[in-house]
């Protein structure tokens, strides 16, 4: 980092694992002169004291954003849509305002909206994991991720550039995205797989003796359990908030099961091979391009 | 292992993952005197030679069950039951026949018809992951492994404890097992997750610019693709074998994701998230058994 931080005092608001890892990284790159935590829960607030995430946990959105030149939103996205009338209201005018929520269409037209002179900047890290909470959050979670940006219609290339230099300096690599394509590809690789495995996992205890069935399970389901694990509020946002997107791949991998299901009915040894050489073949595109 | 072998010769039909690995370790064990594998393609039989996985590769099912005292079909599940009846006809009256498939019902009742006198073992190690074949084999692929032994109507104590003291040898842990509920089970837990997973990469290929989408995809999609570059020959005859329990438990998923989907639909946030725990604990319970 140069000698001057980017900006004086960041204020983020959620010290989970995305927010309380992006305080601690852009005070140990030197990128803030000051952090400051807003908590969403008493408990939090005390473990994000005691890990000493932020450098002044506030007790509520006014007295945290007081002062701040930058405010991070990283609360689940139905919280952020929420929260962001009150960011307008009571931040500095000057002050830019961001967010880390993973659905960006309907924040992106708040922002718009809420933010006229261009100082809302929509933002999507790929990084976290099934963990979630202030005491997950690390220093080094976003060396090496992407990080997204999807510009508004209104966002201002000077305010833009001020955040990207906050993402560069924690260590993500910046993409930019338009952000309603990035909510179709994100419905794609995330939000559904996280959808199927909740499903798979309901699915398998609604089972007879289901409990003493998953004692069996092996490597197969075992891939699941790890997103199933994720935080159900968190994705309960994301999937009613990504509403069309999802459904729309749902509906495709519905369509995807039936067809199987079907050749599987019919003994229709053929086709269930086709199938399962062209899913091998997504998977190969995959590791290839990663 | 005690000085006398629990085997003289035993001839492995299917030098692939699991039989290859089963040669090496029985060897290395000191429970068989020699090994003997009937590879099913050139290639196979080559790699077979050459990483020296038994003592002798065979070229012919009739020249491979000659001299066995013990003879393992390690072969996909369709061509277990279709081998059999040669078996019966070639191998020694007094040989041993198990076999290692992961569908256990249709195998046997094969078994069973086709060995009167109860010398048919039926089991299934729970053992390997997403790679196949020869390449793949190794001594301690059952080390702590569990190995599902599951007695057909007919099969004798002597033959099952005999073959079960083999698997112990590997280093298995052996578990009894009814075949129905083995059946039913493992469509749950194995066979539902992999037909889950490859219906996935499926869906997600076959999206609009699907291959483009791939490319952004972090850790919820990439939980799938394990799974999905599973071997397809042998999961298309898992799939056909074990149809009814399939079908049934693919059913019950398909529903649950109907349900998730029509909350989505609805924009009901209570629904959703009571799904979303729901799924959690399961995965809880999975933590917690194993």
């Amino acid at each position: 980092m140069d000698s001057a931080p980017l900006f004086r005092q960041m204020t983020v608001v959620g010290v989970g694992l995305i927010g309380g890892s992006l305080a601690l990284a852009a005070r140990q790159a030197g990128a803030v002169r000051s952090t400051v935590g807003v908590g969403r829960s008493k408990a939090g607030c005390a473990v994000a004291r005691s890990r000493k995430l932020v450098d002044r946990v506030a007790e509520d959105l006014a007295s945290g954003v007081r002062g701040a030149d930058l405010v991070v939103l990283a609360v689940p996205v139905r919280e952020i849509v929420r929260l962001l009338p009150d960011v307008a209201r009571l931040a500095d005018p000057a002050c830019l305002v961001a967010d880390v929520g993973s659905v960006k269409g309907p924040i992106l037209a708040a922002g718009d909206a809420l933010f006229p002179d261009g100082r809302f900047v929509g933002s999507h890290p790929i990084a976290g994991n099934e963990q979630s909470g202030p005491a997950a959050a690390r220093a080094d979670l976003f060396r090496g991720a992407n990080w997204i940006l999807t510009p508004g219609g209104r966002t201002r290339r000077a305010a833009m550039e001020r955040v990207e230099a906050l993402w560069r300096a924690v260590g993500a690599r910046v993409l930019r995205m338009e952000a309603g394509w990035h909510d179709e590809v994100f419905a794609t690789v995330s939000h559904l797989p996280h959808l199927a495995a909740y499903a798979l996992m309901d699915a398998v205890l609604a089972t007879e003796r289901g409990g003493e069935r998953i004692g069996f399970s092996a490597g197969g389901l075992r891939d699941f359990t790890r997103v199933a694990g994720s935080d159900p509020v968190m994705w309960r946002d994301i999937f009613l908030m990504n509403r069309e997107p999802v459904l729309k791949v749902l509906a495709g991998y519905q369509e995807a099961l039936e067809r199987l299901a079907a050749a599987i009915r019919d003994g229709d040894g053929a086709a269930v091979e086709a199938r399962l050489l062209r899913a091998r073949a997504a998977r190969e595109e995959l590791v290839h391009r990663s």
